[in-house]
Protein backbone atom coordinates (compact mmCIF):
# COMPACT_ATOMS: atom_id res chain seq x y z
CA UNK A 1 0.00 0.00 0.00
CA UNK A 2 1.21 3.56 -1.31
CA UNK A 3 0.56 6.74 1.14
CA UNK A 4 0.72 9.91 -0.11
CA UNK A 5 1.87 13.00 2.31
CA UNK A 6 0.61 16.43 1.23
CA UNK A 7 2.74 18.86 2.28
CA UNK A 8 5.69 17.96 3.56
CA UNK A 9 6.41 19.97 7.13
CA UNK A 10 6.61 19.35 10.33
CA UNK A 11 3.17 17.08 10.63
CA UNK A 12 3.71 15.56 7.38
CA UNK A 13 7.04 15.10 7.39
CA UNK A 14 6.97 13.45 10.97
CA UNK A 15 4.24 11.03 10.15
CA UNK A 16 6.23 10.12 6.38
CA UNK A 17 8.89 9.52 8.77
CA UNK A 18 7.60 7.65 11.68
CA UNK A 19 5.39 5.02 8.28
CA UNK A 20 8.80 4.20 6.80
CA UNK A 21 10.10 3.45 10.35
CA UNK A 22 7.29 0.84 10.92
CA UNK A 23 7.09 -0.05 7.12
CA UNK A 24 3.60 0.14 7.21
CA UNK A 25 3.62 1.71 3.98
CA UNK A 26 4.92 0.15 0.66
CA UNK A 27 6.03 3.64 -0.64
CA UNK A 28 5.77 7.21 0.96
CA UNK A 29 5.10 9.64 -1.77
CA UNK A 30 5.47 13.34 -1.04
CA UNK A 31 3.34 16.01 -2.69
CA UNK A 32 5.22 19.62 -1.89
CA UNK A 33 4.88 23.23 -3.72
CA UNK A 34 8.03 24.48 -2.32
CA UNK A 35 11.10 23.11 -4.08
CA UNK A 36 13.51 23.67 -1.44
CA UNK A 37 11.54 21.99 0.82
CA UNK A 38 10.84 18.58 -2.00
CA UNK A 39 15.10 18.90 -2.33
CA UNK A 40 14.93 18.57 1.87
CA UNK A 41 12.10 15.71 2.42
CA UNK A 42 14.07 13.21 0.28
CA UNK A 43 17.52 13.89 1.61
CA UNK A 44 15.78 13.77 5.27
CA UNK A 45 14.42 10.63 4.13
CA UNK A 46 10.72 11.62 5.14
CA UNK A 47 9.47 10.13 1.99
CA UNK A 48 10.45 7.78 -0.76
CA UNK A 49 9.66 10.15 -3.84
CA UNK A 50 8.04 13.46 -4.61
CA UNK A 51 5.23 13.39 -7.36
CA UNK A 52 2.58 16.08 -8.23
CA UNK A 53 -0.89 15.46 -6.45
CA UNK A 54 -2.74 14.04 -9.58
CA UNK A 55 -0.36 11.33 -9.74
CA UNK A 56 0.02 10.90 -5.98
CA UNK A 57 -3.80 9.97 -6.14
CA UNK A 58 -3.39 7.20 -9.13
CA UNK A 59 -0.54 5.31 -6.73
CA UNK A 60 -1.91 5.92 -3.38
CA UNK A 61 -4.10 4.28 -1.26
CA UNK A 62 -4.41 6.84 1.67
CA UNK A 63 -3.60 10.62 1.06
CA UNK A 64 -3.02 12.44 4.00
CA UNK A 65 -3.33 16.11 3.93
CA UNK A 66 -1.04 18.12 6.24
CA UNK A 67 -1.07 21.24 4.43
CA UNK A 68 -2.31 24.99 6.31
CA UNK A 69 -6.19 24.74 6.94
CA UNK A 70 -7.20 27.65 4.20
CA UNK A 71 -6.02 25.20 1.62
CA UNK A 72 -7.62 22.25 2.98
CA UNK A 73 -10.37 23.69 2.19
CA UNK A 74 -9.39 24.76 -0.56
CA UNK A 75 -8.42 21.78 -2.50
CA UNK A 76 -11.01 19.32 -0.60
CA UNK A 77 -13.81 19.02 -2.71
CA UNK A 78 -11.60 18.58 -5.58
CA UNK A 79 -9.69 15.95 -4.22
CA UNK A 80 -12.79 13.95 -3.14
CA UNK A 81 -14.32 14.56 -6.91
CA UNK A 82 -11.46 11.78 -8.07
CA UNK A 83 -11.32 9.86 -5.55
CA UNK A 84 -13.00 5.80 -5.95
CA UNK A 85 -11.74 3.96 -3.14
CA UNK A 86 -8.98 5.87 -2.09
CA UNK A 87 -9.01 7.49 1.85
CA UNK A 88 -8.10 10.88 2.48
CA UNK A 89 -7.12 11.87 5.59
CA UNK A 90 -6.97 15.75 6.48
CA UNK A 91 -4.95 16.58 9.66
CA UNK A 92 -5.75 20.21 9.91
CA UNK A 93 -6.34 22.20 13.59
CA UNK A 94 -9.76 23.44 12.64
CA UNK A 95 -12.65 21.14 11.51
CA UNK A 96 -15.83 23.16 11.12
CA UNK A 97 -15.54 24.95 7.65
CA UNK A 98 -13.39 22.11 6.44
CA UNK A 99 -16.40 19.92 7.13
CA UNK A 100 -19.02 22.22 5.87
CA UNK A 101 -16.83 22.41 2.62
CA UNK A 102 -17.54 18.61 1.83
CA UNK A 103 -20.84 18.24 4.02
CA UNK A 104 -22.81 17.30 0.74
CA UNK A 105 -20.41 15.64 -1.25
CA UNK A 106 -20.77 12.25 -2.93
CA UNK A 107 -17.69 11.06 -1.58
CA UNK A 108 -17.93 12.32 1.86
CA UNK A 109 -17.46 8.63 3.12
CA UNK A 110 -13.99 8.38 1.47
CA UNK A 111 -12.78 11.33 4.06
CA UNK A 112 -12.12 10.72 7.75
CA UNK A 113 -11.34 13.87 9.47
CA UNK A 114 -8.51 14.10 12.15
CA UNK A 115 -6.66 16.39 14.64
CA UNK A 116 -3.34 15.33 16.31
CA UNK A 117 -2.61 17.15 19.40
CA UNK A 118 0.53 17.13 19.10
CA UNK A 119 3.21 19.54 17.30
CA UNK A 120 6.34 22.10 18.28
CA UNK A 121 6.81 25.50 17.33
CA UNK A 122 9.20 24.98 14.66
CA UNK A 123 7.85 24.30 11.24
CA UNK A 124 9.21 22.83 7.69
CA UNK A 125 10.92 19.31 6.86
CA UNK A 126 13.98 19.60 8.95
CA UNK A 127 11.05 20.13 12.04
CA UNK A 128 10.53 16.43 11.51
CA UNK A 129 11.22 14.13 14.37
CA UNK A 130 9.47 10.10 14.16
CA UNK A 131 8.53 10.32 17.91
CA UNK A 132 6.37 13.47 17.51
CA UNK A 133 2.66 11.66 18.00
CA UNK A 134 3.74 9.36 20.55
CA UNK A 135 1.06 9.06 23.64
CA UNK A 136 -0.16 12.35 21.86
CA UNK A 137 -4.19 12.15 21.22
CA UNK A 138 -5.56 11.87 17.85
CA UNK A 139 -9.23 13.97 17.74
CA UNK A 140 -11.00 12.14 15.82
CA UNK A 141 -14.15 14.59 14.59
CA UNK A 142 -17.19 13.24 13.06
CA UNK A 143 -16.05 9.97 12.56
CA UNK A 144 -19.43 8.37 12.25
CA UNK A 145 -19.81 10.50 8.39
CA UNK A 146 -17.07 8.21 7.11
CA UNK A 147 -17.36 4.57 5.48
CA UNK A 148 -16.36 1.84 7.89
CA UNK A 149 -12.82 0.47 5.68
CA UNK A 150 -11.90 4.59 5.12
CA UNK A 151 -12.32 4.67 9.23
CA UNK A 152 -10.39 1.73 9.64
CA UNK A 153 -7.40 2.56 7.61
CA UNK A 154 -6.78 5.94 9.07
CA UNK A 155 -7.11 4.66 12.44
CA UNK A 156 -4.43 2.13 11.38
CA UNK A 157 -2.39 5.11 10.48
CA UNK A 158 -3.21 6.47 14.40
CA UNK A 159 -1.83 3.08 15.42
CA UNK A 160 1.05 3.12 13.43
CA UNK A 161 1.97 6.80 14.79
CA UNK A 162 1.46 4.61 18.65
CA UNK A 163 -1.36 7.52 19.29
CA UNK A 164 -4.34 7.66 21.43
CA UNK A 165 -7.54 8.84 20.35
CA UNK A 166 -11.00 11.06 20.98
CA UNK A 167 -14.52 11.11 19.30
CA UNK A 168 -16.23 14.65 18.96
CA UNK A 169 -18.17 16.84 17.06
CA UNK A 170 -16.70 19.74 14.66
CA UNK A 171 -18.00 22.39 16.94
CA UNK A 172 -16.63 20.84 19.92
CA UNK A 173 -13.59 20.25 18.61
CA UNK A 174 -13.34 23.97 17.33
CA UNK A 175 -14.29 25.38 20.61
CA UNK A 176 -11.80 23.37 22.99
CA UNK A 177 -8.73 23.52 20.36
CA UNK A 178 -9.39 27.84 20.35
CA UNK A 179 -9.20 27.11 24.56
CA UNK A 180 -6.22 24.78 24.81
CA UNK A 181 -3.97 25.63 21.92
CA UNK A 182 -5.57 28.45 19.87
CA UNK A 183 -5.06 31.15 22.84
CA UNK A 184 -1.25 29.61 24.03
CA UNK A 185 -0.07 30.76 20.47
CA UNK A 186 -1.79 34.15 20.66
CA UNK A 187 -0.69 34.83 24.07
CA UNK A 188 3.25 33.73 23.29
CA UNK A 189 2.74 35.98 19.88
CA UNK A 190 1.79 38.95 21.77
CA UNK A 191 3.99 38.47 24.73
CA UNK A 192 6.87 38.31 22.13
CA UNK A 193 5.44 41.77 20.96
CA UNK A 194 5.47 43.23 24.12
CA UNK A 195 9.32 42.05 25.35
CA UNK A 196 10.14 43.12 21.61
CA UNK A 197 9.06 46.13 21.31
CA UNK A 198 10.80 47.06 24.81
CA UNK A 199 14.39 45.91 23.95
CA UNK A 200 14.40 48.54 21.26
CA UNK A 201 14.98 50.89 24.06
CA UNK A 202 16.60 48.24 26.60
CA UNK A 203 18.92 46.22 24.74
CA UNK A 204 20.09 44.22 28.08
CA UNK A 205 16.25 43.04 28.64
CA UNK A 206 16.87 39.41 27.12
CA UNK A 207 20.10 38.93 29.78
CA UNK A 208 17.77 37.90 32.25
CA UNK A 209 15.34 35.28 30.34
CA UNK A 210 14.81 32.74 32.09
CA UNK A 211 13.61 29.35 31.46
CA UNK A 212 9.63 30.96 32.61
CA UNK A 213 10.00 33.42 29.91
CA UNK A 214 11.59 30.76 27.16
CA UNK A 215 8.48 28.20 27.98
CA UNK A 216 5.51 30.81 27.56
CA UNK A 217 7.58 32.87 25.01
CA UNK A 218 8.60 29.50 22.61
CA UNK A 219 5.34 29.46 20.62
CA UNK A 220 6.21 32.96 19.36
CA UNK A 221 8.59 30.78 17.00
CA UNK A 222 5.51 29.79 15.13
CA UNK A 223 5.03 29.87 11.56
CA UNK A 224 2.73 32.64 10.56
CA UNK A 225 1.92 30.51 7.82
CA UNK A 226 0.55 27.78 9.28
CA UNK A 227 -1.58 29.86 12.22
CA UNK A 228 -3.16 32.94 10.37
CA UNK A 229 -4.88 30.18 8.38
CA UNK A 230 -5.91 28.59 12.06
CA UNK A 231 -7.10 31.71 13.39
CA UNK A 232 -8.89 32.73 10.14
CA UNK A 233 -10.90 29.63 9.92
CA UNK A 234 -11.87 29.48 14.13
CA UNK A 235 -12.18 33.05 14.01
CA UNK A 236 -15.50 33.12 15.93
CA UNK A 237 -14.14 30.70 18.66
CA UNK A 238 -10.76 32.65 18.80
CA UNK A 239 -12.19 35.74 19.22
CA UNK A 240 -14.45 34.95 21.95
CA UNK A 241 -11.47 32.91 24.08
CA UNK A 242 -9.53 36.35 23.85
CA UNK A 243 -11.60 38.70 24.96
CA UNK A 244 -12.05 36.40 28.24
CA UNK A 245 -8.53 36.14 28.35
CA UNK A 246 -7.72 39.76 27.68
CA UNK A 247 -10.90 40.28 30.67
CA UNK A 248 -8.53 38.68 33.17
CA UNK A 249 -5.37 39.89 32.09
CA UNK A 250 -7.52 43.48 32.68
CA UNK A 251 -8.89 41.94 36.13
CA UNK A 252 -5.05 41.13 37.19
CA UNK A 253 -3.98 44.50 36.37
CA UNK A 254 -6.96 46.54 37.79
CA UNK A 255 -6.38 44.67 41.50
CA UNK A 256 -2.52 45.43 40.86
CA UNK A 257 -3.60 49.66 40.32
CA UNK A 258 -6.12 49.45 42.81
CA UNK A 259 -3.17 48.03 45.47
CA UNK A 260 -6.08 45.32 46.43
CA UNK A 261 -3.69 42.76 47.17
CA UNK A 262 -6.27 40.97 49.02
CA UNK A 263 -8.06 40.65 45.43
CA UNK A 264 -4.70 39.64 43.48
CA UNK A 265 -3.40 36.82 45.95
CA UNK A 266 -7.44 35.41 45.21
CA UNK A 267 -7.01 35.75 41.68
CA UNK A 268 -3.53 33.68 41.61
CA UNK A 269 -4.73 31.24 44.39
CA UNK A 270 -7.70 30.67 42.00
CA UNK A 271 -5.32 29.84 38.72
CA UNK A 272 -3.52 27.55 40.90
CA UNK A 273 -6.56 25.22 40.59
CA UNK A 274 -4.79 24.60 37.05
CA UNK A 275 -2.62 21.62 38.81
CA UNK A 276 -5.41 19.57 39.13
CA UNK A 277 -5.36 19.27 35.33
CA UNK A 278 -1.64 19.74 33.78
CA UNK A 279 1.04 17.61 35.19
CA UNK B 1 32.16 28.81 58.45
CA UNK B 2 28.62 28.69 59.07
CA UNK B 3 26.00 29.92 56.80
CA UNK B 4 22.05 30.76 57.41
CA UNK B 5 19.39 30.53 55.09
CA UNK B 6 15.93 32.36 56.05
CA UNK B 7 13.11 30.31 54.54
CA UNK B 8 13.64 27.53 53.29
CA UNK B 9 11.83 26.65 50.09
CA UNK B 10 11.93 26.21 46.51
CA UNK B 11 15.55 28.64 46.15
CA UNK B 12 16.26 28.68 49.93
CA UNK B 13 16.65 24.75 50.26
CA UNK B 14 18.04 24.81 46.47
CA UNK B 15 21.12 27.05 47.87
CA UNK B 16 21.62 24.10 50.86
CA UNK B 17 21.62 21.35 49.04
CA UNK B 18 24.11 22.64 46.57
CA UNK B 19 25.99 24.02 49.37
CA UNK B 20 25.89 20.92 51.81
CA UNK B 21 27.25 19.02 48.31
CA UNK B 22 30.20 20.99 47.92
CA UNK B 23 30.67 21.47 51.65
CA UNK B 24 31.43 25.28 51.52
CA UNK B 25 29.83 25.55 54.69
CA UNK B 26 30.50 23.72 58.18
CA UNK B 27 27.08 23.79 58.77
CA UNK B 28 24.30 24.90 57.13
CA UNK B 29 21.24 26.81 59.57
CA UNK B 30 17.93 26.70 58.47
CA UNK B 31 15.73 29.79 59.81
CA UNK B 32 12.04 28.86 59.22
CA UNK B 33 8.33 29.64 60.98
CA UNK B 34 6.49 27.36 59.23
CA UNK B 35 6.92 23.80 61.22
CA UNK B 36 5.81 21.64 58.53
CA UNK B 37 8.46 22.88 56.25
CA UNK B 38 11.23 22.87 59.01
CA UNK B 39 10.28 19.05 59.55
CA UNK B 40 10.26 18.60 55.92
CA UNK B 41 14.25 20.58 55.70
CA UNK B 42 15.80 18.47 57.96
CA UNK B 43 14.07 15.43 56.46
CA UNK B 44 15.36 16.40 53.06
CA UNK B 45 19.08 17.46 54.24
CA UNK B 46 18.20 20.50 52.84
CA UNK B 47 19.85 22.12 56.30
CA UNK B 48 21.80 20.84 59.25
CA UNK B 49 19.50 22.38 61.88
CA UNK B 50 16.86 24.71 62.26
CA UNK B 51 17.54 27.77 64.97
CA UNK B 52 15.49 31.08 65.67
CA UNK B 53 16.65 34.23 63.35
CA UNK B 54 18.67 35.64 67.10
CA UNK B 55 20.64 32.51 67.07
CA UNK B 56 21.24 32.12 63.22
CA UNK B 57 22.66 35.41 63.71
CA UNK B 58 24.98 34.80 65.99
CA UNK B 59 26.65 31.55 64.53
CA UNK B 60 26.89 32.31 61.28
CA UNK B 61 28.99 34.23 58.73
CA UNK B 62 26.82 34.53 56.09
CA UNK B 63 23.08 34.82 55.92
CA UNK B 64 21.16 34.03 53.33
CA UNK B 65 17.66 35.96 52.76
CA UNK B 66 15.23 33.42 50.54
CA UNK B 67 12.05 34.78 52.40
CA UNK B 68 9.24 36.48 50.11
CA UNK B 69 10.18 40.16 49.02
CA UNK B 70 7.84 41.88 51.34
CA UNK B 71 9.19 40.19 54.12
CA UNK B 72 12.79 41.17 53.34
CA UNK B 73 11.73 45.20 52.93
CA UNK B 74 10.05 44.27 56.61
CA UNK B 75 12.96 42.17 58.37
CA UNK B 76 16.22 43.47 56.26
CA UNK B 77 16.85 46.92 58.63
CA UNK B 78 16.52 45.21 61.99
CA UNK B 79 18.87 42.79 60.64
CA UNK B 80 21.80 45.00 59.73
CA UNK B 81 21.37 47.11 63.13
CA UNK B 82 22.62 43.44 64.74
CA UNK B 83 25.39 42.53 62.57
CA UNK B 84 29.02 43.15 62.75
CA UNK B 85 30.88 41.56 60.18
CA UNK B 86 28.81 38.98 58.87
CA UNK B 87 27.63 39.29 55.16
CA UNK B 88 23.65 39.67 54.34
CA UNK B 89 22.40 38.21 50.87
CA UNK B 90 19.14 38.99 49.61
CA UNK B 91 17.93 36.68 46.59
CA UNK B 92 14.45 38.28 46.20
CA UNK B 93 13.31 39.15 43.07
CA UNK B 94 12.81 42.83 43.05
CA UNK B 95 15.40 45.43 43.97
CA UNK B 96 14.04 48.84 44.16
CA UNK B 97 11.71 49.29 47.66
CA UNK B 98 14.52 46.88 49.61
CA UNK B 99 17.33 48.85 48.48
CA UNK B 100 15.29 51.92 49.22
CA UNK B 101 14.79 50.95 52.91
CA UNK B 102 18.78 50.27 53.74
CA UNK B 103 20.15 52.78 51.46
CA UNK B 104 21.02 55.00 54.92
CA UNK B 105 22.00 52.04 56.70
CA UNK B 106 25.35 52.11 58.72
CA UNK B 107 25.87 48.72 58.14
CA UNK B 108 25.06 49.27 54.11
CA UNK B 109 28.20 47.60 53.56
CA UNK B 110 27.52 44.70 54.90
CA UNK B 111 24.78 43.84 52.56
CA UNK B 112 24.50 42.52 49.45
CA UNK B 113 21.59 42.84 46.78
CA UNK B 114 21.52 39.38 44.61
CA UNK B 115 18.65 37.80 42.35
CA UNK B 116 19.24 34.16 40.62
CA UNK B 117 17.16 34.22 37.46
CA UNK B 118 16.53 30.51 38.33
CA UNK B 119 13.34 28.82 39.33
CA UNK B 120 10.61 26.58 38.87
CA UNK B 121 6.70 26.37 39.29
CA UNK B 122 6.94 24.46 42.05
CA UNK B 123 7.73 26.03 46.16
CA UNK B 124 7.97 24.53 49.69
CA UNK B 125 11.11 22.67 50.25
CA UNK B 126 10.56 19.49 48.30
CA UNK B 127 10.84 21.73 45.58
CA UNK B 128 14.80 22.23 46.13
CA UNK B 129 16.99 20.60 43.84
CA UNK B 130 20.77 21.09 44.05
CA UNK B 131 21.53 22.08 39.78
CA UNK B 132 18.93 24.74 40.11
CA UNK B 133 21.30 27.47 39.44
CA UNK B 134 23.50 25.77 37.45
CA UNK B 135 24.80 28.01 34.41
CA UNK B 136 22.08 30.75 35.41
CA UNK B 137 22.51 34.53 35.79
CA UNK B 138 22.90 35.68 39.58
CA UNK B 139 22.32 39.78 38.95
CA UNK B 140 24.13 42.07 41.44
CA UNK B 141 22.49 45.16 42.16
CA UNK B 142 24.21 48.45 43.45
CA UNK B 143 27.30 46.05 44.43
CA UNK B 144 29.40 48.35 44.22
CA UNK B 145 27.68 49.36 47.98
CA UNK B 146 28.81 46.51 49.12
CA UNK B 147 32.19 46.46 51.62
CA UNK B 148 34.61 44.51 49.37
CA UNK B 149 35.00 41.21 51.75
CA UNK B 150 31.19 41.26 52.10
CA UNK B 151 30.71 41.18 47.97
CA UNK B 152 33.40 38.94 47.75
CA UNK B 153 31.67 36.23 50.03
CA UNK B 154 28.39 36.69 48.55
CA UNK B 155 30.27 35.52 45.14
CA UNK B 156 32.06 33.16 46.28
CA UNK B 157 28.18 31.76 47.25
CA UNK B 158 27.80 32.36 43.77
CA UNK B 159 30.30 30.23 42.29
CA UNK B 160 29.44 27.39 44.85
CA UNK B 161 26.21 27.71 42.83
CA UNK B 162 28.06 27.28 39.14
CA UNK B 163 26.08 30.48 38.46
CA UNK B 164 27.31 33.42 35.84
CA UNK B 165 27.01 36.78 37.00
CA UNK B 166 25.94 40.15 36.30
CA UNK B 167 25.44 43.81 37.30
CA UNK B 168 22.66 46.08 37.20
CA UNK B 169 21.25 49.01 39.25
CA UNK B 170 17.85 48.45 40.90
CA UNK B 171 15.92 50.55 38.20
CA UNK B 172 17.19 48.54 35.60
CA UNK B 173 16.64 45.39 37.03
CA UNK B 174 12.99 46.32 38.44
CA UNK B 175 12.29 47.41 35.02
CA UNK B 176 13.77 44.22 33.17
CA UNK B 177 12.45 41.36 35.45
CA UNK B 178 8.99 43.23 35.07
CA UNK B 179 9.50 42.08 31.05
CA UNK B 180 11.11 39.00 31.35
CA UNK B 181 9.80 37.10 34.26
CA UNK B 182 7.07 38.65 36.18
CA UNK B 183 5.06 38.97 32.99
CA UNK B 184 5.11 36.10 32.48
CA UNK B 185 3.71 34.78 35.44
CA UNK B 186 0.93 36.79 34.81
CA UNK B 187 -0.12 35.74 31.64
CA UNK B 188 -0.05 32.39 33.23
CA UNK B 189 -2.30 32.78 35.49
CA UNK B 190 -4.89 34.99 33.23
CA UNK B 191 -4.42 31.46 30.72
CA UNK B 192 -5.77 29.56 33.36
CA UNK B 193 -8.51 31.39 34.56
CA UNK B 194 -9.63 31.90 31.27
CA UNK B 195 -9.87 28.28 30.75
CA UNK B 196 -10.81 27.20 34.19
CA UNK B 197 -13.63 29.17 33.65
CA UNK B 198 -14.56 27.67 30.80
CA UNK B 199 -14.07 24.27 31.74
CA UNK B 200 -17.24 24.71 33.93
CA UNK B 201 -19.69 24.60 31.09
CA UNK B 202 -17.38 22.34 28.94
CA UNK B 203 -15.91 19.29 30.74
CA UNK B 204 -14.05 18.02 28.32
CA UNK B 205 -11.59 20.67 27.33
CA UNK B 206 -8.59 19.55 28.73
CA UNK B 207 -8.38 16.19 26.56
CA UNK B 208 -6.88 18.14 24.08
CA UNK B 209 -4.55 19.86 25.94
CA UNK B 210 -0.61 19.84 24.46
CA UNK B 211 2.46 20.39 25.13
CA UNK B 212 1.87 24.36 23.79
CA UNK B 213 -0.84 24.63 26.39
CA UNK B 214 0.95 23.21 29.16
CA UNK B 215 4.62 25.18 28.09
CA UNK B 216 2.52 28.74 28.32
CA UNK B 217 0.59 27.63 31.77
CA UNK B 218 2.79 26.26 33.63
CA UNK B 219 3.84 28.88 35.83
CA UNK B 220 0.20 29.33 36.72
CA UNK B 221 1.19 26.72 39.19
CA UNK B 222 3.48 29.56 41.10
CA UNK B 223 3.03 30.86 44.42
CA UNK B 224 0.66 33.17 45.60
CA UNK B 225 2.43 34.09 48.58
CA UNK B 226 5.47 34.49 46.72
CA UNK B 227 4.49 36.40 43.61
CA UNK B 228 1.88 38.87 45.24
CA UNK B 229 4.66 40.48 47.06
CA UNK B 230 6.63 40.83 43.90
CA UNK B 231 4.13 42.56 41.74
CA UNK B 232 3.26 44.60 44.91
CA UNK B 233 7.24 45.65 45.31
CA UNK B 234 7.79 46.30 41.63
CA UNK B 235 3.83 47.84 40.94
CA UNK B 236 4.85 50.47 38.29
CA UNK B 237 7.06 48.91 36.17
CA UNK B 238 4.59 45.56 36.12
CA UNK B 239 0.98 47.69 35.36
CA UNK B 240 3.51 49.33 32.28
CA UNK B 241 4.78 46.10 30.75
CA UNK B 242 0.85 44.78 32.20
CA UNK B 243 -0.61 47.69 29.86
CA UNK B 244 1.38 47.13 26.92
CA UNK B 245 0.74 43.47 26.80
CA UNK B 246 -3.04 43.83 26.71
CA UNK B 247 -2.39 46.54 23.95
CA UNK B 248 -0.67 44.08 22.08
CA UNK B 249 -3.08 41.36 22.17
CA UNK B 250 -6.17 43.83 21.81
CA UNK B 251 -4.29 44.77 18.37
CA UNK B 252 -3.79 41.19 17.87
CA UNK B 253 -7.49 40.90 18.73
CA UNK B 254 -8.53 43.75 16.43
CA UNK B 255 -6.73 42.19 13.50
CA UNK B 256 -8.34 39.13 13.59
CA UNK B 257 -12.15 40.89 14.36
CA UNK B 258 -11.41 42.76 11.31
CA UNK B 259 -10.65 40.00 9.46
CA UNK B 260 -7.18 41.50 8.39
CA UNK B 261 -5.32 38.56 7.55
CA UNK B 262 -2.37 40.32 6.20
CA UNK B 263 -1.76 42.15 9.54
CA UNK B 264 -2.52 39.19 11.76
CA UNK B 265 -0.14 37.85 9.32
CA UNK B 266 2.43 40.96 9.62
CA UNK B 267 2.35 40.73 13.67
CA UNK B 268 2.96 36.92 14.00
CA UNK B 269 5.91 37.62 10.88
CA UNK B 270 6.94 40.29 13.62
CA UNK B 271 6.91 38.18 16.65
CA UNK B 272 8.71 35.44 15.38
CA UNK B 273 12.02 37.98 15.54
CA UNK B 274 11.97 36.35 19.24
CA UNK B 275 14.25 33.76 17.44
CA UNK B 276 17.06 35.52 17.44
CA UNK B 277 16.88 35.81 21.40
CA UNK B 278 15.66 32.54 22.61
CA UNK B 279 17.11 28.97 21.89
Amino acid sequence: MNIAIVGIGLIGGSIGIRLKETQFAQKIIGVEKNEANQKKALQLGLVDEILPLEEALKQAKIIILTIPVDAIVKILPGLLDKVTDQVVIDMGSTKTNILRTIADHPKRGRYVAAHPMAGTEYSGPEAAVPGLFKEKVMVYVEAFKSDEDAFELADAVTEQLEMKTSFMNADEHDEHTAYVSHISHLTSFALALTVLEKEKSQGRIFELAGSGFQSTVRLAKSSPEMWTPIFKQNRENVLEVLEEHIKQLQNLYNKLAAEDYEGLHKLIKKSNKIKRIIK
